[in-house]
Formats: structure tokens, C-alpha cells, sequence
């Protein structure tokens, strides 16, 4: 895994540093949206990240304080959880998948057309608190 | 140029598909924030962008109607403007401004902290504005 290396001092440019490729965000998006917690998991989207990426981005995710690593029982031995710099995407992933909404992917089980109706930031607050109450029972939650 | 392939039908990752990669939304954020028009301008920010990726990603933003082409006089010969369809990716790109500017680029001339704190969804409206008004006047407003 590379370490991130800052191009600039623009926010924009930082942001993309850490998350401006193709598979990182589709991670947290499973995480967020999907409620995804294992490698198998991630393996199972439709897109087919490949093994060493999906490695690749999971150490990322992990050394920089997105998410955090917690022991499961049974086969897969380790879940993954965002932590509250990971649940801070939530807005990004968010305008992503209104941007997309509002292109071609109106069929797909994860247009957020129909979820936003009753406003976004209302939406962006609901996967919120879940994400946290998820943290909270896994008695993950510390400050990143 | 590599045409765009969709791998899936997820909006999130649709959007990723277009630009989910280090460059292209630098160049739409020099257009929304910094009022950049012309390749020289976009070669001239901090993150040194490479004549042929920059060459490259301007090719993908014009063949996908995010940006369009028009005449310029003098030794810059062409200037890019967002269309209507590059000025929807303003949430997205503030977005990941605030994201950028809660972490480590406070002292940044782009941060936007300062500008969102009558709210957010004003500075966007704002933003938003200030585009189609100058797409208007370089009689440039068509559908994409």
C-alpha cells in the first residue's frame, strides 16, 4: 500500500489524495448503504473488485482511521466498521449517488431518488445515527 | 481516451466510472472556484497536472458534455465552460471541500468553511448562478 501523498493544500485535491479512485468510495459505499462488514462481503458487488485492490483499499481505509477492524466469529474472522472519520463520507457518497440517480442507474436498488424526497439532509442524518448506533454496539466508538 | 464502461448499474458507482480518479474533478473544481477557462490555467495549479493527463481528461469532460469548447482570440485559442450537466457536479465538489477542510487544509484560499456558514445549499445556488450566467453569456446555454 502506497502512502497518501498531499499534491496541494486545496481541500478538493486533499479529499481526492485519500479516496480519488474508482474503488475506494464503492467500500464505504457497502458500508454505508448496504451494510456490509466483511471482506467476503465486499467481494460479493456487482462492480468485481479484485482481491489485491480490495486488500489495498481495506489498508488504506484502516491506516488512515476510516475504519476500524473488529473479531467475528465463525469463518470470516473480521468485521469492518467505519469509524467517524469514515461515517464523515456520508455526504460524499451521498451527492455521488444523486449525480449517478440523475443519469442512467434509475432502475438500480440503490438510486436515492425516492430516498431523498423527504430531504437529504434528513436522509444524511438517518445513515448517520445508524452507522454510530453500530459503532456504539460494537463498542468501536473512539475518537480517530 | 479511454471510452467510459460502466460496471454496474449503481449511481454511485456510475458516477465513479466518469470520474473517480486523482485529476478530473480538479479541473471542474478550477472551473466552479477558481474561474479557470483555458489549458494554461488549469497547468497552472499547485498540483502540477500533466499535459497529457490534463489533455486527456479534457477530451472525456467535452465527449461526455460535461465541459464545451469555445473560440477565444489571441495565443489561447479555445476556452472550456461547464455545461449544465459539468455545473451539476457543484455538490459533489463541495462536498468534498468540506470534507478536505475538516481535516488538514485550513489555511487553504480554497478552503470553504468561511463561505458555507450561511448554509450550505445558498453557496451552491450561488455558485450554480454565477455558471449558467456565464454559459448564458457566451450564448453557450444548450441542452447536453
Amino acid at each position: 500500500m502506497k502512502d497518501i501523498s498531499q499534491r496541494s493544500t486545496c481541500p478538493v485535491s486533499l479529499s481526492l489524495d485519500f479516496f480519488g479512485d474508482k474503488w475506494t468510495l464503492l467500500i464505504v459505499r457497502d458500508m454505508i448503504l448496504k451494510g456490509y462488514t466483511t471482506f467476503g462481503d465486499f467481494q460479493q458487488s456487482d462492480e468485481g473488485i479484485a482481491t489485491n485492490i480490495l486488500t489495498d483499499r481495506l489498508k488504506m481505509l484502516e491506516k488512515y482511521g476510516f475504519v476500524i477492524k473488529y473479531p467475528l466469529a465463525g469463518k470470516a474472522r473480521t468485521g469492518y466498521c467505519l469509524t467517524e472519520k469514515g461515517i464523515s463520507l456520508i455526504p460524499v457518497v451521498i451527492e455521488l449517488a444523486i449525480w449517478g440517480s440523475s443519469f442512467e442507474a434509475t432502475e438500480d436498488a440503490l438510486n436515492v431518488a425516492p430516498k431523498i424526497e423527504k430531504g437529504k439532509e434528513n436522509y444524511i442524518q438517518q445513515l448517520k445515527k445508524e452507522l454510530i448506533a453500530t459503532l456504539e454496539a460494537k463498542k468501536l466508538l473512539i475518537s480517530k
